[in-house]
């Protein structure tokens, strides 16, 4: 089946998957999580010959690592299954209820999207989390993962067809797009008469690619060149707490911390503490000047070039910079961050409060970890990523992201 | 000054004006209302010679008229000033506070776009108020009217321009393009850098410009094909007052009722009313065989053809159409329809509510006129348009339209 074929079978499913109650939604998504652990070995086998093509094709180690399902990683599949469909139902919510001079009763009121087009990495466990979440919030989908895990993906969608069509809701909802023909994929991003958004995940490239050939909306979740400003009014024990396991925990994810900005003021105080404790932590300091100076020589610390600031490493490695003032960090951060994710550590409300304001990131916070930003974290119940676009939504992406709400009006023969 | 290096300086300008505080903001808008009013002769001394110009050039009288300030239009526009500078301030807006486990106090902060393309017609007035919307909403933006308006456009933007620089807000934060080149459009809209959302406004052949084109966010404000169904348990009064008007009080908006669908039920009751309510408006039908059949030859009633299905006619023309059965309706709406607005009439409260679940446009009204689709009359103080993409907004988009919501989190020394 041609592309544009998929997408018009999708376009009519969304009008049924639509009008579906939330209580056969719901027992797909939970029929699916039986289906797959009876299924667990064919799976895993699936799975496995995607790494060994995978390795043998020389792909590297953290992606051939994203790509491998285990017992456990299938488990947190079903375990996620389950709690989306226990999240509230978010179509049909009434968000606010207000009535006009003309005696008009108003309600704006969730309704799903339409048809959703995600575009990501190699991970087959995306494949089913996406899918429950665009499928509890009403919508169909065209999932298009990375080629190493066409096997996976292809199997994982032909068993959501089946809880789909299992449940009475239609099991063209959900469609596993298995070429990698990139032409394919552009002809995909004209469809806008069948596709309503477009969600790209993924590496520059990727993003590059899609934002220039996409005539759908797209909201796209990019890189994470996330900042903590250690302010003068800091505690210099959650400041230290906050930056190194701010890199260290998961180092590769967006959310990671790439950047400390240190008040010249705690400089002197917090340098060595920082720089003795990313030794230990095994992180290399790419720092400007004073930490080269307060680094005495130490190997894990290096000079910074100006290639540094702004990048995102997705490694053990941190940028660090001291800065003479709140203002100059601010500056520092409009310049080099993606919008992603800022922090401040400071004890001083006002400063706290000033950098809130003034610092407009997705997600800023005050005396927490950048890694915060996260929709699981942040109370959101599940996401499908984070948002770096301005528009629709910023941020983790949620249930209600994949929403829109319009506007249902009820009155008496009004007219005007 | 380039397109490339206008949309750089309203980029710079768009962080100075999130920066700044709501009350320097509204007392632009203020100060412009009192420029537009001491330069009266000026301004329309500028629109006669657009008009002039216009009518040489054999300008159609619709858009002759979209293009006219007068004296009483003026007045309007300020006024429209002085409403949204009373109007509460978006930026900043509390939506959402609460705690997650981890100690975590989470709040959605309503903040600015950043830069807004605006696209749209020869309307001299949409120039002010969208500057003024965009602005209040801590925005800069590009206003890109039609051509025909070139100096009335250029005035009223250095007018802004004035106001601006007058308060200690940066001038740059209002562009007027008066270049009618649409390779310099082209150009506009891959400045994704630098503009964060595009709204084209106007007829099919802009929007598919616009879409074919843009490498940004775009919002569509589009045609409306707007229905109402008449149900078996309608009040027959009612609906009369409600397609009626619908169709008459301002044709050529988009929130007008272009088509009529009667339930068989009470066709052989509505349909005469109908028929003879147009032949008094003056209004001409388009109907099925059941309406010539009642028309009984008059002249007003003429066969309705495939193409009158679907047709936004902007005009004293209603398509109309008897259908066997809600369902039937909910079909053609769902085949037909722009996703504008679709109204029912009935007394039945559970098909009312069928109505409001199943069809899914962005204003769906019971009892009500379609011409209701309008930001002032549901509330929200004042809109840019009516978006009819599902995306971000959907319906009456106003000042809250013009922001998104971020995350603001504090904590206490949290880290995962």
């Amino acid at each position: 089946m041609t592309i544009v074929a998929v997408a018009k079978k999708a376009r009519e499913a969304s009008r049924r998957v639509a009008d579906l109650p939330g209580s056969v939604r719901n027992a797909v998504l939970l029929d699916l999580a039986d289906r797959i652990a009876g299924r667990e070995t064919e799976i895993l086998t699936a799975n496995s010959e995607d790494m060994k093509a995978a390795e043998a094709a020389g792909v590297d180690a953290p992606k051939l690592k994203r790509l491998k399902l285990t017992p456990e990683g299938l488990r947190q599949m079903r375990e996620g299954l389950r709690q989306i469909a226990g999240l509230p139902d978010p179509v049909g919510q009434v968000t606010r209820s207000y009535t006009v001079p003309s005696g008009l009763k108003v309600e704006k009121v969730r309704t799903p999207l339409g048809v959703i087009a995600m575009i990501y990495e190699a991970r087959p466990g995306v494949t089913i989390d996406a899918f429950a979440l665009c499928f509890k919030a009403g919508n169909a989908c065209l999932l298009k993962g990375g080629k190493e895990a066409d096997r996976s993906n292809r199997l994982l969608a032909s068993i959501a067809r089946e809880s789909l069509d299992a449940n009475g809701a239609p099991a063209d909802a959900m469609h596993a797009i298995t070429s990698s023909d990139r032409e394919e994929l552009k002809t995909m991003l004209t469809l806008s008469d069948d596709i309503d958004l477009v969600i790209p995940r993924g590496g520059a490239g990727l993003i590059r690619f899609v934002h220039e050939h996409s005539r759908i909306p797209t909201i796209q979740h990019f890189h994470g060149v996330c900042h903590v400003f250690v302010d003068k009014g800091a505690d210099l024990e959650k400041a230290l707490e906050i930056v190194a396991t701010g890199k260290t925990s998961a180092p590769a994810t967006c959310n990671t911390t790439e950047c400390v900005l240190v008040h010249k003021d705690v400089a002197e105080a917090f340098l060595p503490r920082l720089i003795e404790r990313a030794g230990k932590d095994g992180v290399e300091i790419r720092g400007d000047e004073s930490f080269v100076g307060a680094a005495k020589g130490a190997a894990h610390v290096r000079s910074a070039t100006d290639a540094d600031w702004g990048t995102e490493y997705l490694d053990l490695i941190l940028a660090a910079r001291v800065v003479d003032s709140f203002d100059d960090a601010v500056a520092h951060i409009g310049r080099y961050s993606s919008g992603h994710t800022e922090a401040i550590v400071t004890e001083d409300n006002a400063t706290a409060e000033d950098f809130c304001r003034r610092v407009r990131s997705s997600c800023v916070l005050v005396n927490a970890s950048t890694r915060f930003n996260d929709g699981f974290q942040l109370g959101l119940g599940a996401e499908i990523g984070i948002s770096t676009s301005r528009i629709h939504a910023y941020g983790p992406m949620g249930l209600e992201g994949l929403t829109i709400e319009r506007f249902v009006v009820r009155g008496d023969g009004q007219t005007r």
